[in-house]
Formats: C-alpha cells, sequence, structure tokens
C-alpha cells in the first residue's frame, strides 16, 4: 500500500484504462486523470471517462484538447477519408493497422510526465497491454521502457534522483483477464466505451476492431457485455 | 542539400530557434513550426515567431495551446508565486533554476513528432544548446539520444524503418556562435524576443537570465543587440 502518494494516470473511457485506475487506487495512490480530445470520431468516450471518474471517486480532471490536425494520418479521426476497419480477424492481424494515431502515446504520456513533475509526483499509470493487439508499437513493454530513461534523463526530478516509473498493469494481460479482474474490483463496464466508430447518439458498431476485442474479451471472460451495438455479429474465437 | 524534405521545427521567437530555422532553411528543408501558448510570462514571444515566420517565408505554422496547470511549477508561468532571479551570475549557476518548466522539451518534441509523422515527415529541428546555459536537464544531447531512441521504437514510422532525426544544430555552440552564425544567414534579430518578464508593452527587463545571456552573446560576437530593455545594467564576463 502506498497510501496517498500521487500518480497521473492516462483515462481514455475504456475498458483498459478503467481497470487500470481501480489497480491504481487498490494500490492507493491518488489519481490526477488526464483525459484527451484530440479530434476522435468516438469523442463519446470523453463522457464516459467523467462517469467512470465519479463511480471511482476520482475528483482531479484535466481534458486536454490537441489540435487534429497533429494526428491527421489516422483513421479514428473525425476528418480522416482512410475507411474504418470492420469485421477482421482481429487475431490474424500482425500489421500495424490504419487506426494508429501518430506518437499519440508518446505525446499523453508527455503530458502525464510534466503535470506529474509539477504535483511532485513520480508515478503515471496507463492501461496499455500488448497481447490481445499488438499492432501498436506505442503499446509494446520496450517502448515503455525506452520512454521512462528518456524521461528520467530529460526531466529535473529524474536527473536529482527522483526517478518515473510508468506503471501499465495490464501489459500481459488478455483482454478477458482484463475484464476478470476489472469485475473483481468492482468496476461497472457499462460506463465504459470502446467502439471506434459510434453513431451519432453514441451506440456502437459492433463490427470495428475495438468493438470485436471488446465481445471476445467478454465472450471469453464468461460475462455480460453491457454495451448496446447497432449490429450484433457474432465474434469466432479460439481460446 | 535536401531540395523538399519536409522538416517540423519547433519555434518559439528566441535567438536559438530563429537561427535554427536559417539553418534548416539553408540545408533545403521545407518547414512545419510549431509554437506554443502554455501560460509563460513571455507569451509576446509569440508574436514575434510570427513575425520570424514571416522574413523567414515559413508558411506553415501552429499555435499550440497547452494547459497552464500542465507546467504549474515553473517560475516562468503568468501564475506562478515564485520570483523570477535577476541579475545573477549566468556563467557561475550549476544548479537547474526556477525558470525550468517540467518536461517542456519532452512535452514538446511529443508534439513535432506527432506532426511529423502525419506529414510523413522524419526531421525535426530544435534550437536548443547546452554550453551557455546548461542548467536544463532537456537541453542536453544526451536527452536528446534518450528521446531520438524512445520515438523510433514508440512510432510506426521508427518500427518501419523510416526513423526520427532529432537536428540540434546549435547544441555545442555559446551564444554570440549562434548569433555570428544567424548574422551570416542573414537574421534581423529585432525580430526575437528573450526576456523572461517583459512588462505589458513587452519590453525586456534587462536582468533575467535569458536577458543576461542575450547581452552577453551580443557583446562577445561584436554586434549591437536590437533589444530595448528596461533596464539597461551593464553584463560582465570573461571571454
Amino acid at each position: 500500500m502506498n497510501n496517498n502518494r500521487i500518480a497521473v494516470i492516462l483515462l481514455s473511457g475504456g475498458i483498459d484504462s478503467a481497470t487500470t485506475a481501480a489497480v491504481a487506487k487498490r494500490d492507493g495512490y491518488l489519481l490526477f486523470a488526464l483525459t484527451f480530445a484530440y479530434g476522435q470520431k468516438h469523442d463519446i468516450e470523453i463522457k464516459f471517462a467523467k462517469h467512470l471518474l465519479l463511480s471511482l471517486s476520482i475528483k482531479n480532471h484535466i481534458v486536454i484538447e490537441i489540435p487534429s490536425i497533429i494526428f491527421s494520418s489516422s483513421a479514428l479521426l473525425n476528418k480522416s477519408k482512410i475507411e474504418m476497419p470492420k469485421n477482421r480477424d482481429v487475431l490474424a492481424m500482425d500489421d500495424i493497422p490504419v487506426t494508429y494515431v501518430p506518437a499519440r502515446n508518446i505525446l499523453f504520456l508527455s503530458y502525464s510526465i510534466a503535470y506529474a513533475e509539477s504535483l511532485g509526483a513520480s508515478d503515471i499509470f496507463i492501461g496499455a497491454n500488448s497481447i490481445d493487439y499488438s499492432g501498436y508499437p506505442d503499446c509494446r513493454p520496450e517502448f515503455f521502457m525506452a520512454y521512462e530513461n528518456m524521461a528520467n534523463i530529460g526531466t529535473k526530478a529524474g536527473v536529482m534522483g527522483k526517478k518515473f516509473t510508468i506503471h501499465t498493469p495490464l501489459i500481459d494481460m488478455k483482454k478477458s483477464q482484463i475484464i476478470c479482474l476489472g469485475k473483481s474490483l468492482g468496476i461497472d463496464y457499462s460506463l465504459t466505451h470502446s467502439c471506434y466508430d459510434p453513431d451519432e447518439l453514441g451506440s456502437s458498431c459492433g463490427e470495428c476492431d475495438s468493438c470485436i476485442i471488446r465481445k471476445r474479451g467478454f465472450l471469453e471472460a464468461g460475462f455480460l457485455d453491457p454495451t448496446k451495438y447497432r449490429k450484433n455479429t457474432n465474434v469466432s474465437f479460439n481460446k
């Protein structure tokens, strides 16, 4: 237990960041949350992040706006003309998908390091995982190691020996394991959002990579997915 | 010469970034500039950055706003209650000064990497130098090496072999050498601003670390400093 230790957490409103927040709270951290509005099609996730904050009793929250032009080459952006991939076999993918957002975790972590150093905190939590969906280079353990090393060379805190730690408690977990962990910590997953391509009312498509991974995770974990999907296509997978 | 190669440049409106922009242009790069508004007391530098863009014929420019709470523990911020150091012997300093802004170059570089990857560019220019003013950990060569390594692990471009290069052409230069270089490239330094503590009219204090380094640089270089200072205290230095 680290009573009253402060940590910064990146909270998107999805399953992974919600579960990571619950883990950090369990471990005794007082959390300061950052959420990002960067022109994503699924900016409804920001509303979910706010509901999650209430349910997790996190009082400190900043929503940071990033001009969408910074990330302009991703299918995830509102203004993108790149088609959103649907109904793919996410287990069979071995390329970096068009939903990759350039240097997103680099930029998000950089906000968290600056904010943490301003607060006098040394701990950062991020809900990255590299098992179910290893397409993104900025979700791999070697990236987080390189980032932590860089941050400890490039900051006053790091140089003075108050080293930063990037906590990635979910890094080696499958989505089903993450859901089981979150359930054991009391998370209400109806307060989370995963879909990359929600409609104007916010309902999930059920067909994008993120919906498919979510549905597969709940199915494998043996829990009911509380999400209402526009198209409830079946998910097939091998355990 | 790298005709028509695109690069992202961090342009603050000071001597170093102006000179770096001129170097990058000399080397044939088409520049996309980023300037940051982060609640700095000297936000007049943003106006200077815009004038510099015109004089350097740089057409692509984004001003990015960062909530000042992210950097809240620095004397450079508008809302800071930390006193701005004045009339110090900048050559004798060996601590990290209170004007240090937490993880500022980490965050600024992260914007530049995301933007560069979106543009399909691999080159970043930053006007850091570690000789005249080595107090900031994020201005040292070892930091830039660690940053570049991290960026090439954490991005699609880096993983696919299109490695990023962080160019720091001024890293080993004294301020006087930078001014001589800029003069040789035709820079009008009346379009640059250095003061950390300008008054409402934008005039420079002449006493903060940044003014002292600027005055000393012009004196050593043998050029007239075009800046009008509120207090024109003498600068002493050993060559």
